[in-house]
């Protein structure tokens, strides 16, 4: 590339704003059967895997995301033994449920199985748990895996994009009562659920949906600053948890130790909704 | 302008990242004494406060940095009758704090004229209520100012632009000296103190600062979309109170009748920190 070519990647969104990002080269670009997929290398935010032009994650901003979906609903659980991700093909999300002890199982439903491969080759500070024998990967459409599915798992967490492209079908009232379903006694189910600031539309759909299926649905918040706005939401939705009436406090000091984000602080603190939240979500 | 024209603003860090906004038009553009000043308009965040090249402020986000520089302290006052902004010309923050019905007095002491006098102009929503009777503008340098001042204020907000340009003055040992002599007994101080996330050599600068000035100095952190890496972070100072020792739970029921962000929760919530800010914080 010559010297003084200044390539950047811009994620612009339908309203006309976004993440500007000085790009240092490409170090993959194709077509799977369902998305266009690139690695790119950054100066200032490493390695990021971007997704039909999307950004889905980068080395630098990777534990926003991935503490945040896992460690808040792993520890609201007393003992959470098999757990299902659906999406989460960088590994991420499962590099961090493998750090509590008492998980058995992690299953990793993936539709896309070049994005799996991708980040393991060039990823490896998030992908590197794949290899674990305690993961079960399964490169199949998530909204097959989870029909018939019946009190299967502890946690499971919708690690998708965003509704639209391959993962649209995780954003519909059946495949959420699939996903109740699969859920044992003590359950819970985290899903993303988009930015608050960025994608109002989209969020209260998907939680007039969520409120459907699940009588406790309890979204909560975090910076992500990668994502539109900086600013992302989760759905915490149960039959008969809810948030924050269990905390594992021995695993919740544990997990914190290594964590660069999550703490015992942040774990109560992440279902305080601005105003603008609670009207959205109580309107949807 | 062109049909065609594809105009952008983008604010791009030193490491190569940042915000790019599509832009309809620019409003105003003008050097003044001490900065350069833009105003411009965006289909996405409305009218934007451009100073040198970096965002201020904007019609759809503003509230987010308003109220929490603003509640947070004064929820934390049994009483603020005096109270004194340094910068904040943009009158957001002043908007804010007379809110507050206990509020007798408030000064903003900003450096250039232009800039309020641009605000008022062009971005009425913000600004709008610099006019009070109950609002003294003074036109100087707060370094000055806050010279030989002593307890004069019950709060006192920094609402400055980074520690660059006509602002770098407000982040010294001897500032925040004169801040604290001008603080009356019972009285806090919060200053805008920078991204955890871009910033953070800046703010671990800052944050030594005030450590040798404050025996209390507790960072809060919170959303800020248009902000760099969407997250950012201010400093609570006092002589004598700890944050969310007091809470004023009457006002804080009252203010967040009618604001976007701010509410009881998360005024409870704004102090739990991430790891690596604790870690930040602490090592300054």
């Amino acid at each position: 590339m010559a010297e003084n070519m200044d390539l950047r990647y811009t994620e612009m969104s339908e309203e006309g704003m976004g993440l500007s990002v000085k790009v240092n080269s490409t170090l993959f670009h194709d077509e799977s059967d369902f998305q266009t997929i690139d690695i790119i290398d950054t100066p200032a935010l490493g390695k990021m895997l971007i997704l039909d032009g999307l950004v889905m994650t980068s080395d630098r901003d990777e534990f926003f995301y991935h503490e945040m979906i896992s460690h808040v609903p792993m520890n609201s659980h007393p003992c959470p033994k098999s757990v299902l991700v659906i999406g989460g093909g960088d590994g991420g999300t499962v590099r961090e449920i493998l750090r509590h002890p008492c998980v058995e199982k992690v299953v990793l439903c993936e539709i896309d199985g070049m994005v799996v491969d991708c980040c393991k080759k060039y990823l490896p500070n998030i992908a590197g748990k794949l290899d674990d024998s305690r993961v079960d990967i399964q490169i199949r459409d998530g909204v097959e895996y989870m029909k018939g599915k019946k009190e299967e798992f502890d946690i499971i967490l919708i690690d998708s994009t965003d509704p639209l492209g391959p993962g649209v079908g995780l954003f519909t009232e059946e495949f959420y009562t699939n996903v109740k379903n699969a859920l044992k006694k003590g359950g819970i189910m985290v899903a993303q659920s988009e930015s608050p600031v960025a994608d109002q539309k989209e969020m209260k759909l998907m939680y007039a949906l969520l409120k459907k299926v699940f009588p406790i649905v309890r979204p909560y918040v975090g910076p992500m600053p990668i994502y539109p706005a900086g600013y992302w939401s989760w759905a915490f939705c149960s039959v008969d948890v809810e948030p924050l009436s269990y905390i594992d406090e021995k695993r919740v000091e544990e997990i914190s130790k290594n964590s660069k984000l999550y703490n015992a602080d942040i774990h109560r603190s992440v279902f305080a909704l601005p105003n603008f939240v609670k009207k959205l979500v109580s309107e949807a």
